[in-house]
């Protein structure tokens, strides 16, 4: 490919939208150009690398047995009814209506539209496990898409589904997934932190994201030197004690405490508030929050408060749940509730704080003065740090009222013992007992276990070895491929533009004579066409510039190989070309005779690492 | 690839609403499903198809230098309203708002999206030619869509653009494009019929559009034996003379013609009322038409009944058109008015009969009165076919009543003679005389000029050899991708199912041991090792089904050869396998050691081919 002939406009300036390393490079290097907000289009040279990132993904998903299918890219609203995301989906969801008046969404995942194709060809276990996938057009409604393809509102994903007889086979499914990930992003030369992370609103347990680091990343992580990764979300660490021996303990110590009494605490409500009248710090408060949690599936007909509280059926074949219940949260007073864990105990599909007046009814006191002692009008979830706390501080379920020398187990006790804390910086890794540190990442990949919101939902069934009707179980698995690519960027550049790892670099060798003519333009001409034939993708820059455009234009591109043929080195004895390796410091010299050869070797033997 | 790992549901029964084979067969072949009316997905086997004709595509865009860019699905509204389609385009335009209530637009076709990526780069002449395209998904809201894949509300087009600094340039790429039609259409098996089309709504003249017989075409084809072959909205025929012989021809006969004379026809206004009442043919009759026409480019300056008639500029770089003008137009009674040649020779946006009002108003006399004689408040425009006629019977311009014995030439005359016939089967090729006949089709492509129309409304320019800003010319040129795929189904099929093809067939090879177990399992699975291994895509059937089962897929399926691997073959000596391929009436037998290496020379043989 000629350079003149390959439309590679490249920039001088950086577009002044563009805040990080990928969206200014993919712009100044020719491979994007913006339609709209949010709304990109891959110029020739970006279109090469994005495909090839498409390739790695698609070898790796075929390599594991999935299987490709093209479903449309509106799909039909109906299908997103039935699965019940037609109401549950904010405003990020892009919904059309046609002339005929019907309702259609311009897709941005399909487990509906999969769900509905394997729903109708689905009839026996024989069938399953079955793994289907697409890599296709995307559309998100972002409030506000940035950082170029790394969030915009149209994108390619690839989007993987699949069914399960059962558990076990899911499992299978879903590890082999995980590793074809891995797989995916070392070809792409990515360094990937895969994490724990909750499923959030899609559903189900059993999820991994793949995060690469990124100070614009949407999501912080809690990292550890001895390879502990997690979402802060799911984040935990280490308890300075057991459940079960620090209620020994608390009690032990708490023989020493005296009895709790009351302190006035006139329009103290905050533990701010508290620390400066009291003299103290958060470390000795029990925090203690109302929470409302909406759909809850665990059993709570032996928690207090509960007993009136009756469980419906939202649809026919979805678990019991109880529509609303309320619940006291008690924690170190120095500490967060993570309300994912929370929601993620509780069953619930959400979890909030209550309203001012929920709590002046459930505490009987103005919202500030809650706390555990006495408390009876609702179920308590305390966390592991309560537990260790043998004089503490809390509210006193009475205006302007707050207790000192409150011990739990011997003033008060919960209904249930868990990890919710919010996990920082400085606390200590559960499994090494190092320090946990903070980064911001951004979601390359999720693979998660789905179970049964969609085919329950959408009456998805099967008949088992026995011909008995049974419900497939489900996965989904996303690799986001412009913010893959994108990702290459941010992780392979410099100062003077991209480094492309070779796997999936737009061209393997760029070919720069310092001028395209007479025996410049004939060694320039055979190198490429020896290269070529040998199966190695050359640009050839035939342009009339200065080499130093050339060469300034060769680096912001990224090319792993450039080859300088300039007349003082074809005509030493033997002749010979410059190779520079993109990324390297130093060039160095081949026989223009043989330099096509060596080349390909070099090549092929980078391809092989990927 | 394992046939019980490949999803490949195939049906017995024929779904109720496909009515054409490829319909018919995609579903029963498991190539496809349908999601809702005219939204349909691709199954693994219709996707490996699907593919192979989209990888023809690229390659034969990619060989005539044309480049693959990757612009949204989802495009701005404005870019529709800078060209003016936004409001041109009906309804089946998928418009969509956003959350933000900005407006957008489910890609139809992309000449706004390509030409607003070239109009910011643009600069200079040594930038073009520039051809890009995208291989990307499509939306038409179709009122009824049809036929499957045939006519599906959303659809794969190759759509390419290209810019040039002059006519010369754009012809070059037009006949390059024009070649790699023919050669795509080639290699995918398909006999596709070129024809002249008029380009209609899109603008511009000079287009090419690839048909395909259909029984259920939207097309009709005026074909002859001789090779000539047109859409019949531009079909022309022989005439019987020519304009300027025929001229004198009547003034000649006109002589020997009484002079024309009144004829009381009290209420007959149509030409078969006329002929019952003066008991003649229609063809001794001068039809007289009225039509409207809107933004006539034509200069009418001269022409009879303008005068008063001002042209103005739709927009700045447009040219002046008359906003509205009425031509009156006369054809032998028995022909019909082609209103697309009409529109093309008035240059006009659009033209239609014009309303009884109008009528009135023009002629002085109610509908079915009007005729050439004495009309001069509007200029005449007639078919070649009037001109010979020299003893006609004519409406005269007054309620009930009509003239006999008119002729061209010595009773009235004309102010353009054109070619305004709708040509039928029957008449005569204007190239060859030989009788003309009609066949519906398909139209699989279209190559065609745009001119200016995007580059003017969307003010592109570039700066020319003087430094002179220029506006660049434009051509376009789709593939319907589906479409083309669905066709080679059409082309290739017999009552047993599908005959791919080779060179998109979704695997070259089936193998079916008639057991997979013992020595057959053996046998098969080396063979499918072999032939994998020199690059043949096959297929093991590897279920437990009867032969007779696995037979039937196979020929539904359509994979060029099949390979039976049975016992009998297996225990002689040498051991055969018996090898049949698709279409063709008789099996043959190979030894079971050389089966793979045969059957690979045959299939790179025939892959050759195409």
């Amino acid at each position: 490919m000629k350079y003149s002939n390959a439309f590679i406009p490249t920039l001088r300036e950086v577009p002044a939208d563009a805040v990080i390393a990928s969206h200014r490079l993919m712009f100044r290097a020719g491979l994007l150009r913006k339609l709209a907000n949010g709304l990109f289009a891959y110029l020739p040279l970006g279109l090469r690398s994005f495909r090839k990132v498409e390739k790695i993904v698609r070898e790796e998903m075929d390599a594991i047995g999935a299987l490709e299918i093209k479903p449309t890219v509106v799909v039909p609203g109906e299908l997103w009814k039935e699965s019940g995301r037609w109401d549950a989906m904010g405003q990020s969801l892009l919904r059309v209506k046609n002339r005929l008046d019907n309702d259609f969404v311009v897709s941005p995942t399909a487990e509906e539209a999969f769900t509905a194709i394997v729903r109708d060809e689905l009839s026996s276990y024989r069938q399953l496990p079955l793994a289907l996938y697409q890599i296709n057009t995307k559309f998100r409604d972002e409030v506000r898409p940035r950082y170029g393809v790394m969030r915009g509102r149209e994108f390619v994903m690839k989007d993987a589904y699949s069914w399960h007889a059962d558990e076990k086979s899911l499992d299978d499914t879903y590890q082999a997934m995980g590793r074809a990930y891995r797989q995916i992003f070392k070809r792409c030369g990515l360094s990937v932190i895969p994490v724990k992370a909750d499923s959030g609103a899609m559903g189900g347990s059993g999820s991994e994201e793949f995060m690469v680091e990124s100070d614009v990343g949407d999501n912080t992580l809690i990292l550890c030197k001895c390879g502990y990764a997690a979402n802060v979300e799911k984040a935990s660490c280490a308890q300075d004690f057991t459940a079960q021996t620090s209620i020994e303990n608390a009690k032990a110590t708490a023989a020493n405490t005296p009895a709790f009494e009351k302190i006035d605490t006139p329009n103290v409500k905050t533990i701010d508030e508290l620390c400066d009248f009291l003299k103290t710090k958060p470390q000795t408060f029990i925090k203690t929050l109302i929470y409302r949690a909406i759909n809850v599936e665990l059993d709570l007909s032996s928690a207090p408060g509960c007993s009136k509280l009756e469980r419906t059926k939202p649809s026919k074949d979805a678990p019991e749940v109880y529509t609303e219940a309320f619940f006291a949260v008690a924690i170190r007073g120095d500490l967060d509730v993570n309300e994912v864990k929370l929601a993620a105990i509780l069953k619930a599909s959400e979890v909030a704080l209550a309203s001012d007046a929920d709590v002046i009814r459930l505490t009987n006191a103005p919202v500030g003065f809650a706390g555990p002692v006495g408390l009876t009008a609702l179920p308590l979830v305390i966390d592991h740090s309560v537990t260790a706390m043998n004089d503490a501080v809390t509210g006193a379920l009475v205006k302007d009222l707050h207790y000192k020398h409150v011990s739990y187990g011997r003033d008060f006790n919960a209904w249930m013992i868990e990890d919710l804390r919010t996990v920082k910086a400085g606390d200590k890794c559960s499994l090494c007992s190092g320090e946990l540190y903070t980064k911001m990442g951004n979601e390359l990949g999720h693979i998660f276990k789905l179970g049964y919101k969609y085919t329950r939902s959408m009456n998805v069934s099967f008949l088992d070895e026995n011909g008995k009707s049974q419900i497939p179980t489900m996965g989904c698995y996303g690799i986001g491929v412009d913010r893959t690519l994108a990702s290459v960027i941010e992780e392979h550049h410099d100062d003077a533009g991209i480094i492309w790892p070779i796997s999936v670099a737009p061209f393997h060798v760029i070919v720069v004579p310092i001028k395209y003519d007479g025996v410049m333009k004939e060694a320039a001409d055979k190198l490429v066409k020896d290269l070529t034939a040998a199966g190695i993708e050359v640009l050839l820059d035939d342009r009339n510039e200065r080499p130093g455009v050339k060469f300034n234009d060769a680096d912001l591109t990224g090319i792993p190989y450039r080859v300088v043929v300039g007349d003082k080195g074809l005509s030493q004895q033997p002749p010979v070309v410059e190779v520079k390796r993109r990324g390297e410091k130093d060039n160095f010299m081949l026989e223009a005779e043989k330099a096509a050869v060596d080349l390909t070797g070099r090549i092929l033997e980078e391809l092989k690492l990927f």
